[in-house]
């Protein structure tokens, strides 16, 4: 368990005081958010490809087809760095060089493995389902043995970890403060909209269920 | 100029229906956003780091400190893998297997080069702020020749790439259609919420730029 301290890959090297490695921190992070950035290199190139994920315990769970690139090569046991960023704010400085982003991000390095069996295949299922929209997965069809076998899901230990925040309002040169300009940080959030029926829904079903009416704000 | 064609690096391998490779397609992405997730490789290990761009014509700029890893290493001219990922939509399915997401994705391919002249370094800055919070940039205080020094400035031409959208309601077998469970999309969109001046702004500035107030909603 390395995710209390730095390796040497996750050292944050620009503005090591924005690095924060606490366990907590970590997996508040991982909690906000659902989409994540995996990366892997295949024949030296590196390729970068957004998916769902889900967190359990000190494992994140993502998947894939079992006919993707992206899950092929993964399988294979190769290193991989997952990097999840929640962006917060813009920041607004005076001087263009002091302009910046409020976020909050992680990046995980290790090797993912397979999942093999059906129970946990189908709990990580569960997770990632649970982790991008709470509730649903008691509503829906769960996957068949035929739905499992085309569905690769991989875990990648929590262990090797670095975090990344910043907060605040912009940090100017001093004599830019004398400036008649607007300085400041424009909160950017995500909201759900009014969800759109299936056009092929049952025109019996008119509740939307709760939990997509009050899906709430989350951080982009 | 690849944009037009799939190369083997860019070929969407699945759901191949949902690649879309016109130039159109591409720079209407790109332009939507300002996050992209930068991945690269450092001795076979890949990291993927977030960071802010602009597009201008067929070239994708992004900056960072002269001192950051990823710049450092990206400055030596090694292949880099830059996407982008607008968020539109959850797709809630009525069986889990068939859950997905509504979004717009792009994928660029190359060797990133260091912008070098202060001409093009500085109108590089302004292509990034601008994508980034339209108007900003003829407020506020342009880079020095120093603090030019301590910016790095990436140039990423826009060849080879692929973009990757999904639109539409669920997709379910057709047995799952029967089920008395609510299906359709939830849509997400990013909003600006009141801007937060900076606390040491002056007393006498009271007005919030137009272009932050109508800064209006963006996809994730």
């Amino acid at each position: 368990m390395k995710s209390g301290g730095a390796t040497n890959r996750t050292q944050v090297m620009r503005l090591p005081n924005r690095g924060d490695y606490s366990q907590e921190t970590i997996h508040s992070i991982l909690d906000a958010g659902f989409l994540c950035h995996v990366g892997f290199v295949v024949d030296g190139q590196p390729f970068v490809i957004p998916t769902g994920y889900g967190r359990s315990g000190n494992t994140l769970y993502f998947h894939g087809s079992a006919a993707s690139r992206m899950l092929r090569t993964l399988a294979s046991g190769v290193e991989v760095c997952v990097t999840v960023t929640l962006l917060d704010s813009l920041v607004l400085a005076r001087s263009a060089f002091h302009h910046s982003m409020n976020y909050r991000s992680v990046v995980l390095f290790g090797a993912a493995t397979l999942v093999d069996s059906v129970e946990e295949k189908t709990e990580a299922l569960r997770v990632i389902s649970e982790q991008i929209v709470p509730g649903r997965w008691n509503d829906i069809r769960w996957p068949t043995e035929q739905e499992l076998k085309a569905t690769k899901v991989l875990a990648l230990p929590i262990t090797e970890a670095s975090a990344k925040v910043r907060i605040g309002p912009p940090l100017d040169d001093e004599e830019d403060y004398a400036m008649n300009v607007w300085a400041g940080i424009l909160p950017l959030r995500v909201h759900a909209e009014q969800p759109v029926p299936d056009p092929r829904l049952s025109s019996e079903i008119t509740a939307v269920p709760d939990y997509l009416l009050h899906y709430g704000k989350r951080p982009i």
